[in-house]
């Protein structure tokens, strides 16, 4: 390890029945031994709390501990993650081993940092159904609400006579005859619960680890574009986030990949979409306020269904310096060496499962190398926001207009189009600062109180270019409908109004003028009246035909426009480069496809995850690579995106 | 909403918590005020019973009330239809709750009719498998059969040692292992059951209200298509029956309508399949035996899944106007406000949620005054009928042979062929007088007993044109096939026999002749022994190459025939029209696509669902509209269809 | 039945509650009436235990006997096979019946033999979930393992904490929040358990049976390509095995079979496919090593989902000839008569539901005849076999790597390529004598441990010519990796290692070279390492291009080859001709689609399964049939496959 450049070695993630073999017998010398050897080496250790796989012994000494699924089916062992975040019992077992672990590591000095469980909510293990989860969530209500009247007329329980009469008589949304069909603000409420069980759960083990060693740098490896967890919430508690990078197996599941029985579907899941994996980045580097890890880099060939390609060459290494490029500061590869034994054995490493060099391991050294190389870098700021919301993620889900709806890609619409022009774009949440963003997107920011459109209103007054986009502000944050059209409170900065929506299938023609020029967009189309609103788009097909649907108005030193379809990307393109120039940000040409510019801090990597070389044409320097960029390469450049010049003809 | 035009206002479906918000303790105040406005406005009310959503402290004082999965998993309150039909404590609460608010209303001028309950069987709430079902369907069957020794019989539980020593041994039919293949005769038994458990709820319902006002109009508001519930039985103790009528809805879940990724399977989601909504027409005036309520008309758009598209331009007042002409006298939109809060935030209505205007509401409006232009018409009524028989549907699906076998689907292929040619069409129970039907079309009506055939055999002997359609008469009463070839009791009377039947592919050729010429039929063949029958086409492709697939006999003073195929379009107008020159019922020309002439009463409708006009040429009045017919428009004409051109080049 | 030929009458095998209406009251006089009136007829009876039908009685006084899903829910009565092989209740009862119908026939000089139970497996029930099972898995545990910390290095349980301290705390593979990823060597595990369940239960039978007449021939009727029983196995307690031969329904169901909404998928379903159903023939000859029955031989239309077409003209007779040409002595149609009544009644039968001939009877009438000229015949035994491995099968379902990998397809794909060529396959399990083969090939051999792998090399180096095929001998006998790369011990035989593995999409390119041409494969690639082997095929595509994909050894007298990609036909048949020209093994022309060569004992069979004539010229006579043979027809020649030119254009 020490030999090929690896600097921090994560382990004992799932340890728990190697560390306490039976209840109450701790061996930690196997552990220690490791510690010893890898610290000797030059090399620090960031452990982890092996609470994500309770032993046999304690499932049967505590079998309420156990997950239940919505029809009451207890979760048993025999993979991972069949605890519930709310079990007394757990969280008191929780406790034992945690301080059994972090007391015996605290004043090792190999020991540098910690990662909190694993993956929280994997396997869907957000959502359970026990009855420990039950009083929970009542109490959770009753904190929120204070009064069950409250509740009900937060709600809207008039609706179908779903009013209670007491917290004690509220239900998780177990089956009932509409399944599809739970009251709306119902299943808000619990998802926002469930989120917040796994941060109280997360913050009991960062407490004990704080109180063991307070120097200790803290993380937990979240998954990619994972919907039901707000990682921005359970961050608060750790130092940074990390995330496990599989580039194979996000792009795979990204509703927007093409199929992979088509030749891009399988050319994408052996090098990645650049820009599933780059939002990822974005989105972990958003939720660290700054730099974060990928805890989890995808070293080989994994299971990501339905197909596990061998990755193409060069793409280990050009996965890890995306990242760095992103705001990654340490690049964290699993697995050393692929298991023998177990679930993950189709799970590739760096070392195929004989301990030979596996063909990730050479590019490994040379990611070492080439970091040594590097200076110092600051993460990556953009001048450009898009805002990540949750809870408007998981309205839209529990209340499904149509199946072709998915949040992420619909964001991935206007990320993909500024990525093409090289800039770097910040995801954040609600809540962040935004004065100094120069333009600031909010797609389908779907739950909108009053609050939050004050500030964003009032951003705009300050000067900010707003965007708004489709479903935006259409509901308070109870998940209802406001008495007024949308975008409800943001309707005056706006100018206009939305009146009409509608979800549309592939067959549809579906076209809005932008512009002057004619582009086509997917699946949703929405159409405004604009009261005050300069009417920049209109429909050009179907119902809508001749109603506004993308609309800008001045708001005092600032814009708010509104797009009201689901762009493709030409049209996205052109609504993105009017907002940056409105903006005053600098952009380049549109890229070609699968190359991306990425800058961190005065230097840009050019990433080309395409087969074909590129060539760059730039005054700055090239510190790495040249201006050939041959497919599954890069260069980095100290200069920014806007100042190099990308030809594909070579 | 009396500025509209609106005459009946039915509301408090689902009012139950608010009447009675706890155990005992009764409010109708609000409700009183608000009949009050109503009535004082001069229009008049239809109250609902407020069963289909038991209140969470009902449910939980009676939780054996909740409806159980086949699994034995109960369904929770959350959404609404979370009773069991056949719950002795759910009906002793629906009797306390519908005698309160039919006292209190008893009096009221206002009040003229009720609606019962909502819905019955949304969501798939026909079915339940708790205990208090299992003894039902065991007193049931006693009932029915008598003696154990009858009911093996009956069934055939011979096979695979099915048979039962008593009535208490019988279950319900949960998991078995065989998923698929529980025994046909039990199933279907089991529907019969379900079925009639609805109309012995509804029963208790309707014998309430006419103790508390014997003057009221009472209904029920039916789905359409709706399979599990026999709608004739439940109507028998109705006045009349309504249906909701959700063009977008009854489209896009018909499975012989295109795909909506196709450009017509897009326009149809905006328009609705003038003959799938037109057959739900038919449907429910043959159930009420005269005229109708369309109870719940689309109004905007609606979460008709996968898609959920406005409605084109004009349809909120074509499709009443097509309700008008099928026979429908009042025609009720939902609803007037859309709701901000609860399951349908998604479902649109005349008034938008802000309650401003929406689309629809000037369509109603000019409804209102064109229905007040128009004089009171009698009911349509066809010299053709089409036999309907929910056990034949019922028999099929406890038995699929090819999942592509859909009994609406396979009336539809006759009734499209038969409206294209503008002629009127009754759907009618088997139980129904018969005589003064010109021609009458049995499609796979299944299970036929000997009385059933006797009658049919007679029709066609008194002068009828009778017409069979595959898999007729396969099957006896209890779902067992005969010891003679089918059609069995109708053998005689058709001349031939049924030898051999197939389910075929997409991929399969699938070619008949028919009167000399060649045409493409689906999804079924049969072939014949034509003892005296006539051979009238044979199949030309497969291995029933040179086979007949259509026969037609003379039975003394009328024919019978019978159709060995699912016939395509071509075919199914060929075989119709000269089954209507038989009867010397007087046809058309071939309608365009999606044009369609509705009779009533000597009124003629000239629908256009398309998009192109079409001009109309008669002899006589236009009473409403022109004789151009703009795409989504109408003209009413005093005349018969077959005296009306179509012509669509204008 | 004795006028169209038939010889054996098997039958009651589904009739317990007429055997025993009431417990401990037998009734077996109709029973012995319906034997004396085959007996006096000239007919023989094989008659059935009938414990797949436990009659309700027995199932309410033993409710544990009911097999339990893995969610525990029972299945319940209303089907077969309800019954849970562990159980104890249920062996004891099965003990009673079948001491009472055996002792009752043990002197009955026309009973002649006995099929056990009736299609062990069916409808997914060798798997249960039940206590009894639970007790079962743990005992069977602790008899192969002795401690459970063999069991748990066995397994590898250290990989997730998953490791236990006693044989009691191992559960049965429930549900788990991982749903497709329980740990593979506890699954494997429990895969054995089930079959070696169901092999006990047959041995039950198969004892108490010969106890009562030593004379009688036991079998059992075995499922085309069953996965989840290990038929070698179950049938060392029978003399032979017999399957239910159903062409339509087994090609329906192989996921190598087109599409039936294509024409090609449209003509398999009518036709079935030869090598589909030939390979089932050569698997039960293998199990049997030697001859076997069609115990159901598909004799008209089927219920075989999706579509149920009739079998073309001629069909009912070739699939008998195929039968019997692969070493089937006994060709037993389903049934003599549809059923009127239950869940068969879509089940074609040589008799129509009326007793009138189907299509089959007189086809089955001229097979009789047929068989009657022909001379008895030894089984056909070839110079080319091929490994079965259930032990391996389900080692793949149990750690799926794509949906694709389909252990029967990938065995098709060598079977069909040597069938193309006359060649007669044996499928043979890995502890049959081998060293009287010239060629074998072991196709997917996932699980190999020492002794297998010592064989295997044996086998070559004594002049045998092996082929191992992808994935093979990859995993040792618990499911694991090894420790060095794949082959692992038969890697010194081999000369060469499996470096890396990957599964791919339809849309990849996926090329290989093979003997200077270049081919296309499927699915699957590996490529190697050759340190002593000859490279005779390369990669041309993706990232292993350059790589070997194809390796050839000399291993002291013979060769040891592998095939690191899942070939399409081409490839095939270039891979095995060459391997049957080093072995020395005769082979013709390929023949055309659809038409098979048969050897059986010095009499070769032509079938035609497609719809043109072919002309076969061979200076052999013609024994039945003659040159021309027609679609769906046959003709035997005394001659070997390879000394017959058959022309398809005529």
């Amino acid at each position: 390890m020490a030999e090929t450049g690896i600097e921090y070695v994560r382990m004992a993630e799932f340890a728990w029945n190697r560390i306490e073999p039976e209840p109450g017998t701790y061996d930690f010398e196997w552990l220690e031994e490791a510690v010893e050897l890898i610290g000797e080496r030059g090399m620090q250790v960031v452990l982890c709390t092996p609470t994500a796989t309770p032993p046999k012994w304690l499932v049967d000494e505590y079998p309420s501990i156990r997950q239940e699924t919505r029809d009451g089916t207890p979760k048993e062992f025999g993979s991972r993650r069949h605890y519930c975040f709310n079990s007394p019992a757990y969280r008191d077992e929780s406790r034992r081993i945690i301080e059994a672990v972090a007391s015996r590591f605290a004043d090792n000095e190999y020991v540098v940092g910690w990662q909190t469980d694993n993956e929280f909510g994997c396997h869907e293990t957000t959502h359970c159904y026990c009855d420990d989860c039950q009083s929970a969530f009542q109490s959770w209500l009753e904190e929120k609400y204070g009064s069950i009247a409250d509740l009900n007329e937060s709600w809207g329980n008039a609706f179908w006579s779903q009013e209670y009469a007491s917290f004690a008589e509220i239900d998780l949304p177990g089956p009932t005859p509409a399944q599809e069909q739970h009251h709306p603000s119902r299943l808000l409420d619990y998802d926002r619960f469930a989120s917040d069980s796994v941060a109280e759960y997360n913050r009991l083990h960062t407490e004990l680890l704080r109180q063991a060693n307070e120097e200790w740098f803290l993380t937990h490896n979240f998954m990619g574009d994972f919907p039901s967890i707000d990682a921005f919430d359970v961050t608060e508690d750790l130092d940074f986030a990390a995330w496990d990078c599989y580039p194979a197996l996000v792009t795979q599941q990204a509703p927007d990949t093409p199929d992979p029985s088509s030749e891009r579907g399988a050319e994408l899941a052996r090098v990645g979409d650049p820009d599933v994996v780059g939002m990822n980045h974005a989105l972990y580097r958003g939720v660290s306020d700054g730099p974060f890890w990928s805890m989890e880099t995808q070293s080989g060939d994994i299971r990501a269904f339905p197909y596990a390609p061998e990755p193409a060459d060069g793409m280990v290494r050009l996965w890890s310096h995306q990242a760095a490029a992103h705001g990654c500061d340490t690049v964290s590869y699993f697995r050393w060496q692929r298991c023998r034994f177990g679930q993950e054995q189709y799970w590739g490493a760096l070392n195929n499962y004989d301990g030979s060099p596996d063909r990730g391991l050479p590019e490994a050294r040379q990611v070492a190398e080439e970091f040594d190389d590097l200076p110092d870098l600051d993460a990556p700021s953009g001048d450009v926001a898009m805002l990540v919301d949750y809870e408007s993620l998981w309205a839209f889900d529990s209340e499904l207009h149509t199946p072709e709806y998915d949040y992420w890609g619909h964001l991935r619409a206007y990320y993909r189009a500024l990525r093409a022009r090289g800039v770097t774009v910040d995801l954040v949440p609600t809540d962040r600062n935004l004065t100094d963003y120069e333009a600031l997107i909010a797609p389908s920011l779907h739950l909108v109180d009053e609050e939050l459109a004050e500030r964003l209103a009032g951003y705009a007054a300050d000067g900010g270019e707003l965007l708004l986009t489709a479903r935006s502000a259409m509901k308070d944050e109870h998940h209802k409908l406001r008495d007024e059209l949308a975008p409800g409170p943001l309707s005056d900065a706006l100018g206009a109004r939305i009146v009409q929506h509608e979800s549309l299938s592939p067959g549809s023609e579906m076209r809005t003028t932008y512009g002057g020029e004619t582009y086509e967009y997917r699946t949703w189309a929405e159409w405004l009246t604009a009261e005050d609103a300069t009417v920049v788009g209109r429909h050009s097909s179907g119902v809508a035909t001749g109603e506004p649907a993308v609309v800008l108005n001045d708001h005092e030193d600032g814009h708010v426009g509104y797009v009201g379809v689901w762009p493709e990307p030409e049209l996205a393109d052109a609504i993105t480069t009017d907002l940056l120039e409105r903006a005053d940000v600098q952009f380049g040409d549109r890229l070609p496809d699968l190359v991306r510019l990425t800058e961190r801090d005065g230097y840009t990597w050019v990433t080309n995850f395409g087969s074909k070389p590129i060539e760059i044409s730039s005054d700055a320097d090239i510190v790495l690579g040249g201006p050939i960029v041959e497919g599954r390469d890069l260069s980095v450049v100290r200069a920014a995106p806007h100042e190099i010049e990308v030809n594909q003809s070579v």
